[in-house]
């Protein structure tokens, strides 16, 4: 079957999961866009429900296809015009996968409290939150948290955490101090990351037991009570000026939260 | 004197200073936009030939602008309309300034060979340009070395960069591979950026001694002659990702090399 309308159930369904946050929570799926995502989600654990592609395809990408069609309980070929529609990039490449949300298994008392941590709180920018998620993905964070952020199923912050979304273990918290002393009465070492000049410089914290670090929006920076719900205040020494973006601070203090393990590592293996 | 015709000369001249690169370098000047980077441009070194303004700014921005307007050769109100017109951002302050370009001052032998430096080569994104470029600064960088990038003075760069273009030093480079062959003879320690797991590990490199790190294309990676040209290759060890972004890695990779002149503050102060 091949879908030419525009105006076709299916493809307004596919349309909407890409513009809309409330409506991906509403029927629990998600849609990614393109051969990299699309692969990338045959790794993960999401369930496969739908892929849609340009007959193209079997031709540019013929493996992956072959491997999403295997997996997938349906599929249906579209016309480059309605994969314009259904795309969020402008030079689409004809592939989307409906993929059914997981349950959100951040239940506190199924919490793993061993390991280095990230939580971001109010961080908005869908592409901030992919690059992060990418960012602690690779550095080996065991777990990041989420406090009234962007939908990570946004198709700008999938593919700016080039599939890190589908892969890292993520938590949605809703009340993040309360969390925090979770963490705290489990011997974690819970630091909130600031800009004042009255907390510690990142490079001198002991970060060999488990950590977690607290990132916030880029404008405003933490809330109070988060800040005072953590056992430190930490922050990267600057010297000319007032603050890195986003991405470099999350870079600098997840590579310094993580340079044990590193360490250990090299010396073992 | 207020403009309020788009099509007025100064207009023109404003709104293709804001889009067009070359004709930056023809005429030898770039535009400001914004009470925060033209604010910053009073503390640089750049010669400052005309503020343009809505006469809203007068109560909005009174001290900044009684500054520009001291310093400035000449000024002119504009209306909003026009300010719409030079624009790059989409909700424009109403404050304009432009300024000459100083001359590059990259000739090798009148360049410091003591310190700690970033070249970068082949990187076309100009958010990706500026925020590098604030991280160095940030981080105290010495140096940052442009080869075949885009341009610094392009407004999403200066934005990207909140202003650290216009304090830190930067130097066009033409052929990268022979500037890298005088550092190495200079005794700066050259390290080209890769991905490859044949390079070393960049928390292992000992950064103690003048130090140069080259970051390439994202996509692309560097031209293998300047990998060539570097004395030694690294890489950021990662877990379960392919790359990071370019923001993320260079704000690592500069903190490592930066670490030894943090330690040693801490030390004396």
């Amino acid at each position: 079957m091949l879908i030419s309308s525009r105006d076709n159930a299916k493809v307004k369904h596919a349309a909407k999961l890409m513009r809309s946050a409330k409506y991906r929570r509403e029927t629990g799926q998600f849609i990614l866009e393109g051969v990299r995502l699309c692969a990338d989600s045959l790794m993960s654990g999401f369930p496969l429900l739908e892929v849609l592609y340009i007959p193209q395809l079997r031709e540019k990408s013929p493996y992956v296809l072959e491997q999403l069609l295997d997996k997938a309980e349906s599929a249906c070929e579209i016309t480059p015009q309605v994969a314009q529609k259904i795309a969020d990039t402008e030079s689409p490449q004809g592939l989307f996968c409906l993929c059914k949300l997981l349950d959100n298994p951040s239940k506190i008392d199924t919490m793993d409290f061993m390991g280095k941590f990230l939580a971001l709180e109010g961080v908005r920018d869908p592409a901030n939150v992919g690059g992060m998620i990418r960012t602690a993905c690779a550095l080996g964070v065991d777990a990041v948290l989420l406090s009234d952020c962007c939908d990570v199923y946004n198709p700008k912050a999938l593919r700016a955490s080039m599939g890190a979304v589908l892969k890292q273990p993520l938590l949605q918290v809703d009340d993040l101090p309360v969390v925090l002393e979770h963490y705290n009465r489990q011997g974690v070492l819970t630091c909130a990351a600031l800009l004042s000049d009255e907390a510690q410089q990142v490079q001198q914290v002991d970060f060999s037991g488990p950590s977690l670090v607290v990132i916030g929006n880029e404008g405003q920076g933490l809330k109070e009570e988060t800040s005072n719900a953590c056992a430190k205040q930490i922050l990267i020494p600057m010297d000319n000026m007032e603050s890195l973006n986003a991405a470099a601070a999350a870079a600098i203090l997840l590579w310094e939260m993580t340079a044990e393990k590193r360490s250990r590592r090299h010396h073992t293996g």
